[in-house]
């Protein structure tokens, strides 16, 4: 049965949804010349604050609800787009959008991130569409891809820089050598960075969406939890310029690996080549590399957030879902776990390492400090001595080694802390090759 | 009706057919579970000359067959893959399996570009789906971004590196500034370039792939003779030298601009900022960016071409095709064309331009030369006489010019070749002030 129109009920009216309702109403004909009929946007669920936004005043006053049960009772909804965020009351409202029957779109990478899977069986369950583009990326298409695209591939590597604010805050500490806390401020001023902004620079955001990614890349479930997570707010002027020194950038990566039978995931700051492609991505922009057994290597680069890019992502999912209902196909949605695989705990992880620390400047320093390496067998790849203090008689000692274990290389750097001639350990970042590109 | 198999027709045992029987039949246990049962290649349609290669002696002799009507009345096949390349007969073999009612997937993008519309409304009519994912990029999702991710945008400018090999002989001039015909004969010893190289260098096949992307995006018909075309054989050491020094990079460009109710669609080499995203991309790497009213700027970049990146895409296709069939939900395929919009002819574009020309060592030339400009309402950014021979008293003459139609440049060109003064317009290139991202 051919419909004559699709509604649309809207969970919240924020700056995502209030864009989002912005194009479904300015793109009206468009949409419903690719969809094969009107969608109509039927009701908007919001909180009475929201009512004083300016994008509620130019709409019409019927369509807001502050009513959950009016607006899960509207009869006319087919498709429910939750842009509220957070777990909660998010994760509620979706169920019970899908135990309705209605095919659910969310921007929401907490949500999924955490209850994603759990969601999906349900709507599963339900023969409802559950679809979530918008959650990694902004408008990046990077959910189609794994779904679709890179389906005959097996994913052997996700490098992604998917945190705007803190590759904007890292482009700014590289290009102009300003330091973690005033680059930080600059961002909050040009609206770049949240007023608090820990769920940023702590990693947190970048976690749940590689959490995401590599659920799906993998087909596995991945939680939060299971992912490594160190954020930026370590890094110092200092580093910047010893990595550049080195030949590599440095940012803030969500790293994802498949091995035989075990997977990878961490979100850290990593040394990458200066030369390799992600380290040419600055500013606000995100990027992610993957690497297929078929496809080689791919890339996805554009502006992960704000609400244009993200209302582009949500509002293809609302035409995808709502070309299903037309033509009366019913929806795809479906959660497919392969057995076997577990994840690999952070201190099995091999990888290069970058360190520096300062020490007291006299002959045999570096001795003491290799033996060290030497007992945990930990080869150095290069020690460098860049700075010594007078004054102070402190020396800053760089050094990288070749690829050891997290596990050997934690424990020296706690024998390295106890040494009388280490004054301090002052920073260690963990180096990725990626290859060109 | 649940089906219990999906069965594969495969026209064609060249490179990419022989990979992607390869992954049916490496990858059936992982593309059964994604497609909900098992694909079965059932039958490959050769020529007497595919059964002597290695991939078809490891295969069952059963599954071949030299006769067209065998192929195609074999019982068993739902999805007809055509991966024989050319116009001939590949369009008869696709027209013959829609007609049969069999879902197509081709990675041939002469095809695509000369015939696709026509394919596409007879699939819409049969009602099977038609997909070519392959025809353009290789592996890189290129094609379902605008049918699906970016569907909510206006696309506003497409730039695409999408030829490798010419991307492959660019790069070597650039950077070790060879010259032409060394660049592409090294290019051919490391297989990168064809033997017969036409197809390439003259940028026919960024042609095919560029009426492919912006019949898609812009929703009108775009055929290849529509798109005005230069390769990239003009190009030499010292163009590369003067861009360089002044900026820029030297790329094969395949653009495309939708205006109100106009298009621009045109490959020829261009000077882009050094800076720009697409500067970087070097070697028989492709890279495409799309600029969309919601979504910003977003890049694809991939390796765009070989047997395995290719089979990525031809295999997706053949799983998205499986999973309807597999779920007894038909195929979405269709073809809406958005009526009014024109093609902007070649003369009427406007861009900036760089001219390089030899003319005689004496004073007052470069008055001569302004006065050419002049007269047809060009203005110049920047002329500089960076070189002159002694010996033969000429003087080699680079020139910038502001935003100008290409009507009038021409004109000029044609001007400045009469001069006595000039002995010789050496080269003109466009240029396109892409910017940032």
């Amino acid at each position: 049965m051919k419909k004559k129109s699709i509604g649309i009920g809207l969970l919240g009216l924020g700056v995502i949804a209030g864009q989002v309702a912005r194009v479904l109403t300015e793109k009206a004909d468009e949409l419903a010349e690719k969809v094969g009929c009107p969608l109509i946007l039927r009701k908007i669920k919001v909180l009475p604050q929201d009512l004083k936004r300016p994008q509620a005043k130019k709409m019409s006053a019927r369509l807001f609800t502050t009513d959950d049960d009016e607006f899960f009772r509207e009869p006319g909804i087919d498709i429910v787009v939750e842009a509220i965020g957070g777990e909660k009351p998010a994760f509620d409202y979706l169920k019970r959008a899908i135990n309705g029957g209605k095919h659910v779109i969310t921007s929401n990478k907490e949500l999924i991130a955490k209850r994603g899977i759990e969601l999906l069986a349900l709507a599963q369950k339900k023969g409802v569409g559950l679809q979530y583009e918008a959650s990694v990326g902004g408008g990046i298409p990077l959910i189609a891809p794994f779904k679709h695209d890179l389906v005959a591939n097996k994913i052997n590597a996700i490098y992604a820089i998917i945190n705007g604010t803190t590759n904007y805050i890292l482009s700014m500490m590289a290009k102009e050598g300003t330091d973690f806390a005033s680059a930080l401020k600059k961002a909050q001023k040009l609206g770049y960075a949240e007023p608090n902004p820990e769920n940023d620079i702590e990693g947190t955001d970048a976690n749940y969406k590689l959490a995401i990614l590599t659920s799906l890349a993998f087909q596995m479930r991945v939680r939060p939890q299971d992912i490594y997570c160190e954020g930026i707010t370590r890094l110092t002027g200092r580093d910047f310029r010893y990595a550049r020194e080195l030949g590599f950038a440095i940012k803030l990566l969500a790293i994802a690996k498949q091995n035989e039978d075990t997977i990878e995931a961490r979100v850290h700051p990593v040394f990458i080549p200066q030369d390799s492609f992600l380290a040419k991505i600055d500013g606000v922009y995100n990027a992610v590399h993957v690497e297929g057994d078929l496809v080689g290597k791919v890339m996805f680069v554009g502006e992960g957030a704000g609400a244009r890019p993200t209302s582009s992502a949500v509002v293809a999912d609302v035409v995808s879902s709502a070309r299903k209902i037309a033509l009366g196909v019913g929806s795809l949605s479906t959660w497919k776990e392969v057995p076997g695989k577990t994840i690999k705990p952070m201190a099995d992880i091999v990888t290069q390492y970058y360190i520096r620390l300062a020490a007291k400047d006299r002959p045999g320093v570096l001795a003491q400090i290799s033996a060290v390496f030497g007992r945990n067998k930990i080869s150095i790849s290069s020690a460098i001595q860049p700075e010594s203090d007078e004054k102070t008689k402190t020396a800053e000692i760089v050094i990288m080694t070749h690829p050891a274990g997290e596990k050997a290389m934690q424990k020296a750097i706690r024998q390295l802390g106890g040494l009388e001639v280490v004054k301090e350990v002052s920073n260690f970042i963990r180096v990725e090759d990626i290859e060109g590109g």
